[in-house]
């Protein structure tokens, strides 16, 4: 059985950003030499996310207002007495979960045709990370 | 280590569609050999979802009208103007999930008593694949 | 290849109520010898959950009012027909999630800065379960 950890850095620009993953997560894959199994990615903070989704631009924007609407920004949340501004953050990246398992076959990503995978940052413009574990054989 | 997958066919008659898939999994466990593990069960198209819970009509039905509240259809998705009008699909199987990993005891899922796994569609009426991926000794 | 299973029990003195798990999970882990690998942590019942977020006060009053808004109880669930009161509780624990799988890197829960464990109870006050199952090597 072969177990192999790398981790993903990201420093998003804007507070709210979604970045593409997907062929990030197939080199790690690659890199590990498993060609059964499956590799875990998962953030490591508490206010981003990890998603699989279709990648389209539309689409984007409308998870993006969804999520305003869900859970807005810039309430009266309890959370913001500890000074943090972020609670909104907190309660989005739950909606959109922050952990996926991928499966892998033959040596690659079994993905489906649309199927992309993207880290969701909604508390962004400092350093943040994502692990990645693969496990197989 | 055992690594077996298997792929679950479905093709709803309507769009919006829950269909239990228990036994089926249970049978891709049992054709595994795994005594003891764990078992992904994953939706490869981005309009459906997988998930566990309660098997009870009411409680699908409440379901489905609770989803149609917090990401109704036709609205005007910024997605839709691709040619598609699922947008709400894919919010929808956002809430419910997309995956599930069930534990695999003494040869079983090791489910708890009301448990039972569900496919969960949100834009039925063609051909859609869930991976269900079994991993153990 | 390793594969260790553990079972934590609640039974919340609260209908809703949330319990911190990090160092039980840490202590199963620890037990298993596991030193790479996974461990999946997920609720047996179909009305909790398992989830990783922020340990401080503030947000969870902030989480609760949050669900309590976007899966009311005490509506007319058509669930509740069976006898049940508690479909509420069923929608809560989806938003949530009802499991997590945590990494294990060098014998230890590979966890971001602020990550902590948590299990969610949504209709408590009466034993409850959940699966905590390490495997690795």
């Amino acid at each position: 059985m072969l177990v192999h950890t790398d981790y993903l850095w990201f420093k998003t620009q804007k507070r709210q950003e979604f970045v593409r993953i997907t062929d990030e997560i197939a080199e790690v894959v690659n890199k590990s030499g498993v060609k059964e199994g499956t590799v875990l990615v998962s953030a490591m903070h508490i206010t981003s996310g990890v998603i699989v989704n279709d990648w389209e631009d539309g689409l984007i924007h409308d998870f993006q207002t969804w999520l305003e609407k869900l859970a807005p920004a810039g309430q009266d949340y309890r959370h913001h007495q500890t000074g943090e501004d972020n609670a909104d953050a907190h309660l989005k990246r739950t909606i959109m979960g922050h952990q996926v398992v991928l499966p892998i076959t033959n040596g690659t990503l079994d993905l489906g045709p649309w199927e992309q995978v993207f880290y969701a940052e909604f508390d962004g413009r400092r350093k943040k990370r994502v692990i990645v574990k693969v496990m197989g054989i």
